[in-house]
């Protein structure tokens, strides 16, 4: 058995190369897009006493030399406990061999930033070219990295932030103040939307947050939130108002995130959906002037996570 | 983050206690027949280039402290390369707070001991009184263990192999001779069936190598060599012809094994079956006396891994 190498969280830090993620990302959501993948369905385990949960997200790019096992749990009491409610492990295993090669404990952070760089991704195919102000809903970790990860998109500073917890959204406020952003806590929903042409929202939301009559032509919004079944941040009537729809999976944004409330209630078609990996290939299929509405439903696909594995490791 | 504990094979050995294993093991075929374990369809990867799987069997009992995910890869062409087929690694998480626990480099020794003791488990509920002979087909590694388990429910020291390779079942018998068994290498399935009444058949052949007609009364047989789709080593009229016929999970086995055939040719009913775990529990759905004709088909459920990583772990 080859010697299995073990990351811990430093470690794994110092190895990301910011711009050979972005460039991984994109060609691993092209390979999935054009079905070089292969991605089969998510497992899953439910635990009631404590309630918790856990994914198993796996898959292979044809081709590659390895492929890779996401292992996260959510455990929603661990709080009270003093220990994070994520956890879990990636693991590497050769494409070639089957020997487990690499186990990578990055305490989440790798599936943060993966996530945060298809943000980032989206916007530059999406967003309109001058940014008014960027709308972030949400005051968590994705809150923060999204519109750190924006810089490398849009030189916009300005901020309106808008928590679920006014408390939070002060706190980030603070925060990314003293990272040079100019931040204001909106008091609605609607107020970030009359303010921001770029919104990101990231919050666990079980009902819409954004409705559709506040989206003002010209606006870009990426939901990263709706990770699972019964989660919704979007109003299902932005789909039917917006020129672009985007999707990280199509199989399985028609299956949980926020697409599937859309094209439940009739109001767009599996055909009105292009996969991000379509439009990173064929710019043409992005945004075409500074009119048009456009929306982006990233539920997380397993490509993702191989592809973060591999700017680690090589 | 609670610090990892990474086991390594000889550690694994050590820490191995053969009777706890087995009472381990018998409790969780009883957990899982009584409905109290969670196991989700195994995952599943297919490699083409060079050829192999990778399977993810997982799952958690009710009420355990820990469960687990099982990561087993096949890679067929490895020996060319000097290395052995199956690798993998056994994850424990805790199930109360959904962190990773211990990560177990068992290189699959830890698959193959849970596999032999279930057919120990087997044995001692369903194999006749007096064995006259016992009966194995193949030369592996499962032929080895399943044999040696066996000493924990007989005396007997006759042995009749058989081997896809008779120089394979040739080496088999120098070794097992080496550890004081009486074997004689059969020159056909059939001869091992006319001197034995307590068979082991642990092939991956995909064309049935047991034939009905041979099989005699008060003769039990335990099928452990079909654990995917596509692969049989029994006769499906065994099934028809036999007076008890158990598996180590219903739903498993009507979907692949040994079953799935009669059941398909509707040589027997589902309501034909008896689950191990229903049997170790109610020992009167075992053997009745030496004239019955027994026969379990074993296919491998997660079960036995989580039942395993607690006997190493606790």
């Amino acid at each position: 058995m080859s010697e299995l190498k073990i990351l811990k969280l430093n470690e794994i830090k110092k190895r990301i190369n910011l711009n050979k993620v972005i460039s991984d990302q994109e060609e691993g959501f092209i390979a999935f897009s054009k079905g070089n993948a292969i991605i089969p369905p998510v497992g899953y385990l439910h635990f009631v006493k404590p309630p918790g949960d856990c994914h198993i997200k796996y898959g292979a790019i044809k081709g590659d030399d390895i492929f890779v096992i996401k292992v996260a749990s959510g455990f929603y009491d661990n709080p009270k406990l003093g220990i994070p409610s994520s956890s879990g492990v990636m693991i590497a295993l050769s494409a070639k061999t089957g020997e487990v090669k690499a186990l990578l404990q990055d305490e989440g952070h790798l599936t943060d930033i993966r996530t945060a760089v298809a943000g980032l991704i989206v916007a530059k195919n999406l967003a309109p070219k001058r940014v008014k102000a960027i709308g972030i809903i949400g005051s968590g970790i994705q809150a923060r990295l999204q519109l750190e990860l924006l810089k490398h998109f849009t030189d916009c500073k300005d901020v309106h932030v808008w928590g679920l917890h006014i408390d939070e959204a002060e706190v980030y406020k603070k925060e990314m103040e003293f990272k040079e952003y100019n931040v204001t806590v909106a008091q609605s929903v609607k107020e970030v939307c009359d303010n921001c042409n770029l919104i990101v929202t990231t919050t666990p939301a079980r009902k819409f947050l954004v409705n559709a009559d506040w989206i003002q032509p010209g606006t870009h919004i990426t939901a990263v939130g709706a990770d699972a079944e019964g989660k919704q941040e979007i109003d299902p009537l932005v789909f039917k108002k917006a020129d672009i729809r985007v999707v990280d999976s199509r199989e399985q944004c028609v299956d949980h995130g926020e697409t599937c409330h859309a094209i439940r209630k009739g109001l767009v078609q599996e055909s009105d959906l292009v996969e991000l990996g379509q439009i990173i290939a064929d710019a043409s299929l992005g945004r075409k002037d500074d009119q048009q509405i456009t929306i982006a439903d990233l539920t997380g696909v397993a490509v993702q996570d191989i592809q973060i594995v591999k700017s680690v490791l090589t």
